[in-house]
């Protein structure tokens, strides 16, 4: 697939693949400021835990390249974007963590000229996005050994190159299988709301070659008693210290279901995904977004008009419920996180 | 709710408030012959098991007004007619038990005149309807009691008015708790893919002011995590003799949802629905659908194009997950089936 996230240097923009038109249309969102990069966070023109990391870093250069060295106020401008941009979304750790992370290269150097900022942070950022693809691959790499020749593997919702920098990390497991020459077959289950799986989890494979079948989120528990599962492999938005994972609404279901049946559970995850400052699942914020990706589809309303809809957009799988988290350092028990530092 | 099913003896016609374009659209679809009545059900114009039974008995006296007296072969083509209608669908039992009904008072009187077995089929078919509101009524009186005041009640796919002949077999449980002066609020599963969730269960209910909120099927897990549901009442499509109960797609994981979570887990079914020729839900033969319900919502595509889909319509929930069967002879355990007779 071709990289979905550009940034350009020259012009001080970053183009992004719009996530919420594909499969059926490519086009590009163009984000020339802050609000832009807030407003494709918020709307996801970009999701997926990896690459919102990866948007918020090239946010803060951008924000950095608009600011006017001669304002008194700059500093003070560009924090409070920082700020704004950091709490875009609740859920995914990563955004914090990105930000956070140009935060303290800045700290260091309280002094720097706001030139020397913008060129600094293009450089963190750029180095962030080659890293992210860097981890992924390890990701792989790890999990692909836990993967069988002939497998079909079911994913939820979309943890691949589109929710990364361009890889993918559940997705980055199963291009690493495929890729060292196993035969994968995947299981995409739509995931509604927003649909990334029958969207953009189908798209990435098809553009990819590896085999693909969409089903609904309900077939789950049928295709599981069918025996046509042998694996789930999914990604997180943020994992707590204690192993607890939130990921797309509906996880949680899938990971009860293949318990029930015996199949493993893997949740493919960077270390920047693992917050050691959140003890436990019950401390992950979880976001409720808009009623009208319930009542509609793009511009179809499926619903009564006066009926009011939930639509909570993560949910919770406990510890005890994963098999295991694949991460760059290895294939690692959820209760074995303690051992390790962030 | 007005009658959604209306046979009009006058005109040989039955008239369907057609459920494909629910909750936007009241519109009728008139069936003239038995090729418009097998249409209707294929195609989902009209859907649920009760429903189903009702419209297939009334599809019967359109055929029989429909045949030429005059032809030598009018017993075969009814006969064929018959026989095709009771194969338009294979999960619910009840196309099958209403046809072999209809069948068999025709049996019994193998010399009838064409004119006579018109007038008899269509007093057994009203007689049939009306029977199906009298039960439902008496599942829901029987139900009722099961619901505590102020309970959510979660229900997946539509069991109600819309799915019977007028009332509900799992929504007439709701009903007449409603009526009992009980405050309930319903959870309406939207129920992907054809949404009778979404569509028809928050349409009805909102119709009749009991309140409804609609949820993503993928939500269930984290609103029975959160405490949000106290009970589930779903109807069923067939049971078989052991008490397995075939229902639309993701009813089994609501099911394992709901006894990992300790939340009752009702069915509730006319005696009709139960096949005690079928010993266990193993036996239950599961329709496969057109990938169309899945690549597109209304007219519009979700999916790529070259991606394959799963579209299973209906799963089956085993009989150790269901608290107990809400019948019109009483509240029973499934394996209390056995001290019953069809």
């Amino acid at each position: 697939m071709q990289p979905h996230i550009q940034f350009k240097p020259e012009s001080n923009e970053l183009h992004l693949l719009d996530q919420r038109l594909l499969p059926r249309t490519e086009e590009w969102f163009v984000c020339r400021n802050m609000d832009d990069i807030i407003f494709a966070l918020k709307e996801m023109v970009i999701r997926g835990a990896p690459a919102i990391g990866v948007t918020a870093a090239y946010g803060c250069c951008i924000a950095a390249g608009n600011a006017d060295p001669s304002s008194s106020h700059w500093v003070t401008d560009l924090d409070r974007q920082l700020t704004e941009l950091a709490q875009a979304r609740p859920t995914a750790v990563n955004l914090q963590w990105a930000v956070n992370l140009m935060r303290e290269t800045w700290n260091v150097r309280p002094d720097i000229q706001l030139g020397e900022l913008h060129r600094m942070w293009i450089a963190q950022a750029e180095e962030l996005h080659r890293q992210d693809d860097k981890i992924n691959r390890e990701m792989g790499r790890h999990g692909a050994a836990l993967l069988q020749n002939g497998d079909t593997v079911m994913t939820h919702c979309n943890a691949g190159a589109l929710a990364t920098g361009a890889y993918g990390t559940a997705l980055g497991v199963i291009r690493a299988a495929v890729e060292s020459g196993k035969r994968i077959h995947v299981l995409a289950n739509e995931t509604r709301p927003f649909l990334q799986g029958a969207r953009l989890t189908a798209y990435e494979l098809a553009q990819d070659e590896i085999p693909v079948t969409v089903c609904c989120d309900n077939a789950v528990g049928l295709l599981m008693a069918k025996g046509m599962v042998q694996a789930v492999v999914v990604g997180a938005d943020r994992v707590a210290a204690n192993g607890d994972a939130a990921n797309k609404i509906g996880t949680y279901t899938v990971a009860v279901l293949a318990k029930r049946h015996n199949i493993p559970f893997y949740v493919a995850v960077p270390f920047s995904t693992i917050d050691f400052a959140t003890a436990s699942g019950e401390d992950i914020p979880i976001e409720e977004r808009t009623p009208l990706e319930v009542t509609h589809i793009q511009d179809r309303q499926i619903t009564p008009d006066e009926v009011p809809v939930l639509n909570f957009a993560f949910d919770v799988t406990p510890a005890e419920l994963i098999t295991a988290l694949i991460t760059e350092k290895g294939v690692i028990k959820p209760g074995e996180l303690r051992n390790f530092k962030s």
